[in-house]
Formats: C-alpha cells, structure tokens, sequence
C-alpha cells in the first residue's frame, strides 16, 4: 500500500510533471489500471486491456487504446525492477477548453508511473484480514458502475475511515445497504460450497482478479461461483471470506467486526492456482 | 465556455505543470472552485471560502484554508487581465503514496488558472437558453452532496449529450427521476410567483449564485423562495424557469424540449439586482 513511484512516463517522456490544464485533474475525467509486472510481463494485460476498452468507450475516446498498449509495452521493457513491480496507468482527455463540457476531438494522455513491489513475495498470500464496515457507501451509477474511472472519492474516504480503525480493509456497502466490495478489492463469500460475489451493476469497478475467480479459477476448481446482491447477513454467516486485487492477489478475511472465520481452505486452493497460472 | 487558460499558478509559482503523483489527478481526491474576477476583485469570494471550507472539512484536510484564500488573492492581484476573468482554483490533497488510502498529514497543492472572460459584457444576460434532458443523471450520494469535489464525470458526460445536442445546456436528474440542476449551474423555477429550487440533499452542486437568489436576491425583492422536491412535471407548468452560475450569473430558459417560456419578467429582476450588488 506504500512504495514511493520509481519512475513516471507522461506520453512516453521520462518525466514527473503533467502539463496543465488536464481534465483529468480538473474532473476525474479518465480511467485508470493497476498492473502487476513480473520478470518483465504485465500479467493479465488482456483483461485490463478489455475494461479500460470499456471504459475508453463509455467515456467517449476509445481511439487510443492501441496507443496505451503500446506505452505500457515500452515502459515495461524500460523497468529497473527485476522480479514483481506495480505498474499505475492513468488515461485522461488529456487538455481541454474551460468547462465540463469535453472537447469533440481530444488528445489523450498517458501516464505511467512504475513503483516497487511493496510488502512480500509475490506467491506468498497475504496473512489473513481485518475488516471494519466503512461509513462512507457507494453512490449508485449503472451508466459507470464497473470500469475504473478516475471518480474515486467514496473508497479514499472510506480507506480513510479502515486506516483510523487501525483495519487492512473496509467493507463498503451502496446506498440500499448490500454489500459491495472492500475500498480496493472485490469481495467473495462461499456458502454450502458455492463462491458468491456482489453483481456489480449500479456500483464497484469489475476487477480483473474477480472475473479470474469468476471465469477461469473457480471453474477450474470445479467450484460454482454466482454473482448475487449480497446482505451484510450473508456475509456474516459464510464459511469463508476472501477479496482480491491485482496487487495482492486473493487474500483471506480472518475478521468482521464480531464474525471471525478461521477456515481459508477454498481461497488457498484457488490463490494456489492464480499463482501457478501467473508463473 | 471555452477561452484557453491565460496564467496557471501552482502553489504560488508561475507554471503549467503539476507535480506527480497527485492525487488530485489519481482519484479526484480534491475541490474547486470556479470565481468572478471583476477589475481587481473576485466576487463573492466568501460564498466560495464557505463551500470550500465544507468541502476540505468533508474530505478531512481543511488547514489549508487560509493558505488557498492567500493564493487567490495573490493571483487577482497579478491578473493582467483587466475587466472581467474567470479564475479557477482547484485544491488537491497532494502527493501521496500508492493506494487509495490518503496520507494522515498532507501537504495539498493549489492550482489556480485564469482564463479570459469570453463572451459578452457581464452586466447583459445571456440569452434566454435552449435546453434537452440528459440522460446521464447524478447519482444519489448524501455524504458528499453540496459540495464542489473533482470527481465530476456525469456532469462531463451529461454536457457531452448536450454538445451532441446543440443545446445551451441539459437538464439533469437524480436515481429517482427528481429534476437536480442543469449540467453547470442551478435550476429554479417560478409558479405562482413563487421561487422553488431542487433541494440538494441526496447529490448536486450547492452553487455560490444559488445561495445568493435564496438568501439575498429573491427576498430583497420580496420573492418567498423555497427549496423542494422538482419533478419534471412541475418544471413543465412553471410560469419562468431559470439556472445560474458564477460565470453567467442567472440565464433565462426559453425552451426545454417541447415546453418553451417567453416570460422572464423576475429573472430580469434578480439578475438586474445581482448586477448592482457585483458593481
């Protein structure tokens, strides 16, 4: 969750500073990815290459996607880091006129910024995790709900509220109280030995890891996995709980406020098989 | 609604970069505030200092108040633009290190950009404007209604719709179907000589100008005024319709799709009486 940046591209260039005005800073207006880099290969590029298309296209300037592409190809090849590395790629519409309305034609940009792999080995799954129910929900927006777009105040407040409790994650619920996700994770459960995890249609960014589990880990596994809209309830009385990201992988929930789970056999199983698909 | 920045400052310097990361730039994680200069002066500038004040409050970095109050003053001073400018001052919470959690102590960056007033006289109201309904609506998020954050995309894309439209501006709603505002700026409307505004408790903008008819012009000219609940039905029967902003001041609705209004008697008045108490 720390590491300074260790080298920052904007368009290509070597360089630390963006040129203003950009609407990125002035609206959120862009997406981003945050990719893990191993021994010189962005992992599961593709599927972070198919939501930021999403998202370009729900924005309005899918035109530059091969471009983004061909950055992070290069910045990836230019990388000091040997072993596992965070790889942050921001896409804004780049300059832009006064006003939230955005230019026809826009020039977009492409910011890179490349940190240190932070806190362990990369196989290794991260310890067990604590969890506090955030105050801060997510606002319900079906026309963005899934594609990671620059708009992220609600999990910075609500990350702000796990970090005074002192927790590693916060569970984050929408405006009718189901449950969503974590601050910077989505969420699984398993009950009666089916994977469950929120449908993310009116809220939560549709990570890369999640459609993993979804598509690819569970299945292979021969474990059934469903998207449900998910009560805090349910959430209390699962057998196991887990999240993911692409920064740590699968990681397993060993407290809830007052619900505890101790058993973490189904995540190990299929963390054990994320990393073996990633080596 | 254009007019290319004429100054940038970032944090009290002459120049067009920003520092990254930012995290202004990562998650919208930050405020803005767009003012008036007219001959030397920003107007209304403690409206502006109130909201701002809320919303660094509300985002939980407020010490930095009276520094922001300092570089705008600084910046109107050094603006070689005389008659009316337009000056943008956005505040980020700063560098920060990866994730969204934000740093306990920050140090926050203030850019300030003034643009050139671009399209008439201040003292003349716009034309009466031609507005469509967007189709892309606010979501409903109470914890950071109000308030002037950066996370700004549905107002970026429901101006994309009313570009695409050739409109002045769109009408947007909430989740529910509640008329909020238009794209930049507030609504309000007029029945039964009687002054409703979308009360904005669930999502929104509570603009400067707003505050200003509420509190000051409408009662000075004897005008009750009062917040509501606005279907689109109401908006339809009204007898005037009208949405300001601190850069047109209060514009008159002529159209909304089939519904048009030739009346614009107290709209006059009220920008009539804002003219006077700007001079």
């Amino acid at each position: 969750m720390s590491a300074a940046p260790v080298i920052i591209w904007v368009d290509g260039e070597q360089q630390a500073t963006l040129p203003l005005p950009d609407r990125g800073l002035d609206y959120g207006d862009g997406l981003f990815e945050t990719l893990l880099v191993k021994d010189g290969r962005a992992l599961y590029l593709d599927l972070h290459m198919e939501r930021l298309a999403l998202g370009l296209k729900t924005l309005g300037f899918p035109h530059c996607l091969a471009l983004v592409e061909y950055q992070i190809s290069t910045a990836v090849a230019a990388s000091p880091l040997a072993g596992e590395a965070i790889m942050r790629v921001t896409v804004t519409r780049g300059e832009g006129k006064r006003g939230y309305a955005p230019p026809l034609e826009c020039l977009p940009r492409i910011i890179v910024v490349l940190s240190a792999y932070p806190e362990r080995d990369f196989k290794s799954q991260a310890k067990p995790a604590e969890l506090v129910l955030a105050q801060m929900r997510w606002s319900n927006q079906p026309a963005l709900a899934g594609i990671k777009h620059l708009n992220r105040l609600e999990q910075v407040l609500a990350s702000q509220e796990r970090l005074r409790a002192d927790a590693d994650e916060a569970i984050m619920l929408d405006q009718a109280g189901n449950v969503v996700s974590v601050c910077a994770g989505n969420l699984f459960i398993i009950t009666d030995n089916i994977l469950y995890t929120p449908v993310l249609v009116q809220c939560g960014i549709r990570g890369t890891r999640r459609r993993l589990v979804l598509e690819s880990l569970a299945p292979r596994l021969g474990i059934e996995a469903r998207e449900t809209q998910l009560s805090l309830a349910l959430l209390r009385a699962a057998s196991e709980v887990f999240y993911c990201n692409s920064v740590q992988g699968l990681r397993p929930v060993a407290r809830f406020e007052s619900s505890t789970w101790d058993n973490h056999e189904i995540c190990k199983k299929l963390h054990q098989l994320y990393i073996e698909q990633a080596s």
